[in-house]
């Protein structure tokens, strides 16, 4: 199928490329960065194209079948900063989308929520999609508009679509800039001997999913005939303090973390229930935390050699 | 208290200016429309100012306790035709008065939420606070959102907040411009002797709440210290063809509609269950639909005899 990838050279983006490339689709991408952890893949087409300033130019979207949207310009933890540019960055650019996608007749979308920011403090464990939503970020509010605004589209306009609620995605290609993503920001900093701080005291539980795991729960939504809303995540809850204790045992060190007060939008234990995804899809996550840990500190330590090579490392 | 009434000129607004103010508040009102079918009311500070174009000026805070928030530049009927200025216009205004109101130390707001579009096609009736929110509207997205902001503003920063899910308002000083109100509609349209149009076959079931009714429950909101969704209807289902009848009533003349196809964004039946405002307030609706309708009625006829003294009416 001819399928546009918005925010195919990000993290989970680089991956569903991988993924839906070897399957044989046809690939546009757009995003506003080029790909950053490896070269452009041969085949694809890429668009350098930043929707938080201009409006989806019309040819990109022409013969396209499926829209598989991942773009944000916010993560949780920065959103509240300024709600009003989180709107207009990533609100405003998706209903146009959905506009722009009507008039083009592109009738099918794959849209990332968030299982962690739309929920708010959880009701319940594990959290089912019909969970009241109460998020506690502009990011959060701001996914849950979007997904309302995508099911408008459904039943006025006939689009058909997947919304999946991911919830904490790891693996390889994800950055260390310390705002997303626990796993690969401990094993970057623990590479460069830098303090691992914790947030709280360690027994906040988070539900991580490897990348790939949800790059292929993207790409069977892509040729779905499904509509609706759906969780993807591992369906285990893992907490930091044990998250903490398989790094140690990956990199065979202990790890002494630097304890910090909690953040006010961090809710203590989110875990999705995602059995509607796997009966839907027919898809279960393949790749176990150990494993997936040791796959993603090989690649941070194969990063830090490549791209700093001077670099006085603990191993 | 010190009150701000955002969209206090508008119709509901003004309403509740003459609650607010016959209990002795010290009333300011922030409107980019001046009153329309009054004057100005005297000891009310009015200040003009479009929350679309600028900010806030912050000085129309100071000493303020309570901020009512009435404002919506969208109805439902015109929020699809361009969901992202609806967004520009609503969402990010408000998003911005409550950093302005938490800089400023006002810590009450009582927003104006909507019972008709936040819902969507209702799974209850009648509809209780808990329903899911799937609006069919633009305009109720929005709406939706900004609920979850100011829900997020009272968990994180301590907001004090009611948010009133309205239902459909009428009574004196509601436009007659048709995209708003079917009671004012009708009734300015039959004293022209101009065709009343219905879209679909009249079996459209909403709640009517008489604009007095919804303004003494914004006025004990501002007093209350509650902290809450309520819905705010008379929890009596009515059809659009017994509004017909009772207007037919009213006039002393029997009404022969014109019907035209259903619109996409009419469900078919919204009735609010009202009785969790009723025992937090300690609210009743008082003034019932055959007698709100004749009030109106009364009203529409002194309007036109003012504006229009040359118009050959049908009385």
């Amino acid at each position: 199928m001819d399928v546009l990838v918005i925010g195919g050279c990000g993290f989970i983006g680089s991956h569903v490329v991988d993924t839906l490339h070897a399957r044989g689709h046809s690939l546009r991408v757009l995003d506003r960065n080029p790909e950053r952890f490896r070269r452009p893949v041969p085949g694809v087409a890429y668009t350098k194209h930043d929707l938080t300033k201009a409006p989806l130019p019309s040819k990109v979207l022409s013969d396209v079948e499926v829209v598989v949207h991942l773009a944000s310009t916010t993560v949780p933890a920065t959103s509240n900063l300024d709600p009003g540019a989180d709107i207009a960055e990533n609100l405003i650019p998706t209903v146009h989308l959905l506009e722009a996608m009507r008039q083009q007749g592109t009738r099918r979308l794959v849209f990332l929520s968030s299982g962690g920011a739309v929920y708010g403090v959880p009701q319940s464990d594990p959290i089912s999609e019909d969970h009241p939503l109460n998020p506690v970020s502009s990011y959060g509010v701001v996914k849950m508009a979007i997904e309302k605004y995508v099911l408008m589209e459904h039943r006025l306009h006939g689009l058909s679509y997947v919304t999946l609620r991911a919830s904490n995605p790891y693996g390889p290609r994800q950055g260390h800039t310390g705002v997303q993503g626990v796993i690969s920001t401990y094993l970057w900093r623990h590479l460069r001997n830098e303090p691992i701080e914790i947030w709280g005291d360690g027994s906040v539980v988070r539900d991580f999913l490897h990348v790939r795991d949800l790059a292929e729960l993207c790409a069977r939504s892509v040729v779905s005939l499904e509509n609706g809303v759906f969780n993807a995540g591992s369906g285990e809850g893992v907490s930091i303090a044990q998250i903490i204790e398989i790094i140690g045992r990956v990199v065979e060190k202990k790890i002494a973390p630097t304890y910090r007060p909690g953040r006010d939008f961090d809710v203590p234990r989110v875990v999705l229930d995602v059995a509607r995804a796997e009966t839907a899809f027919r898809w279960q996550r393949s790749i176990h935390l150990l494993q997936g840990i040791e796959e993603t500190w090989g690649w941070v330590r194969q990063q830090v050699r490549l791209s700093e090579p001077d670099l006085k490392l603990i191993d």
